[in-house]
């Protein structure tokens, strides 16, 4: 039996397999794809400490890192968790595993605009992470699509940095707390069009180029001319593996206490999915050394 | 004025200066040492994920990065900080600054044993991190120093990763948890020397070598053979700066909550000098980060 099933190979995942497995426990890492989870998506991360480089690269610097001390990894599709008496089982497409720890780090998934290119440009001025990606925008004009506080504070946050932000809204009002609608009113380079739905982006050199808009009352479409495309439409947690649990949020979100474990004793989340205020890679292997050394000191 | 003024430039202080500079905050990181602070003090840190490195390497990697965005260093000693109606000032040695937040981000000092060659040798054998450090003796002998909860607790870690763990303990009984006294008895691998205290540290090519104890009744001195000590005898936080505001546990350590903020609207304390459970490189950094972006939130 296993010490600890890590489902998930984001920062998190791999943080708390380096920490679990440098002091002793004996761990699995389990993920559908490759490990760096969202930093493989991200052009260049300028916001982790100490290693100020692309995405991908440092995804790799802390894959090779976290299997030093005798974890595993493996490519599996996860299907259930079930917990019996003092232990677990997780069951994949391929097989069943016994583990004593159940640590989910399996993220968050944006809500896409679904239109085309999408994914094609995301990295390629397509963003979901103003914090992360704002400053690659200084100067230029970007659209923020959501009418919710998520987009509106992040208009806010991009306006601080960027020449123009064009807030694209589907209804005809904000779905959002006064305190932040306000601000977007005062904001001179705030832009804000009510009712136009994201259409199609312009593509130039495989970079945005520009957004087209469809108007949801005439159907009139119009092109804005930006280098950006930030929506924020909403997120989803990861968390339908552990739903019979009920160890989530209305939002979905883990609930956890502050040595990242839920109210199911050995089941553990880190990093994006579950419930905290911000979300990054510095945050991500924050949680991932404290549930991955507090299992190991458990285990003694 | 200033946004925020960030004291100490560890792990912590750099990424709030990072953060919240990146976010648009104007930034200044005050220490009286080189930026880096314990980092500076630890040959290598390898459980820092995707930085696996040196430690002053590290160190300047951090720095370098939390200068990009404007921030500014400068080496001060800091005398006191005062609250004014709704922005602080912060005295040094040779002037007074105003900012409207103070971030603490001062550490911990460890206790010494005060006996000859300690601090030289520190690095060199001589370690205040058990989690940082025990991998490096992996198959040595060590000795642990103290006999309270942590020593023992660190002693725990050590015996799994290390041959020999020699336990001094100043007088003939632990001050610690039944929990931990009984794990002691039951580890094959722990030798307990009760009512020794360290004389002299044996040094053999610039490295530990032994450890030289003596009887605290008939002042007997003996010599263990070890590459490794490990001194527990406490860890004070440096929060003396902060001391009249009230926000302290009775330890010493800072209280703060989810966004780092102490009771006093605009003092924040990060690091290791706030009350947590795992003081690391990472968990540092993650306070950072989230006071850092929480402050510029605040300040649009």
């Amino acid at each position: 039996m296993l010490d600890v099933v890590v489902i998930g190979a984001g920062p998190a995942g791999m943080t708390c397999a380096l920490y679990a497995s440098r002091a002793g426990a004996s761990v699995m890492i389990l993920d559908k794809g490759a490990p760096g989870g969202k930093m493989n998506l991200t052009a260049s991360i300028e916001n982790y400490p100490g290693a100020d480089m692309k995405g991908p690269q440092l995804a790799y610097a802390m894959y090779e890192q976290s299997m030093k001390f005798g974890a595993k990894m493996d490519y599996k599709e996860i299907v259930s968790i079930e917990k019996k008496d003092d232990y677990f089982v997780v069951k994949t497409n391929k097989e069943e595993i016994e583990t004593k720890n159940v640590v989910l780090a399996s993220g968050t998934k944006e809500r896409l605009m679904n239109i085309e290119l999408e994914e094609e440009l995301t990295g390629r001025g397509v963003s979901y992470c103003a914090v992360c990606d704002g400053p690659f925008f200084k100067n230029k004009d970007v659209a923020v699509v959501g009418g919710g506080n998520s987009a509106l504070e992040e208009s806010l946050y991009l306006s601080t940095i960027v020449n123009k932000v064009h807030l694209i809204v589907r209804r005809d009002v904000f779905r959002a707390d006064e305190y932040f609608v306000n601000k977007i009113n005062e904001c001179e380079n705030i832009e804000v069009h009510f009712l136009k739905k994201p259409h199609k982006i312009i593509e130039e050199n495989k970079k945005v180029a520009g957004l087209v808009v469809e108007d949801s009352q005439t159907q009139e479409l119009t092109t804005i001319n930006v280098q950006g495309i930030f929506p924020f439409i909403g997120l989803d947690p990861l968390s339908e593996l552990v739903k019979s649990f009920d160890v989530t949020n209305e939002q979905g979100y883990v609930l956890v206490d502050e040595n990242m474990e839920t109210t199911v004793k050995g089941l553990f989340a880190i990093g994006d999915v579950r419930d905290k205020t911000l979300r990054q890679v510095v945050t991500a292997t924050n949680d991932g050394a404290i549930a991955g050394q507090y299992i190991a000191s458990q285990l003694r």
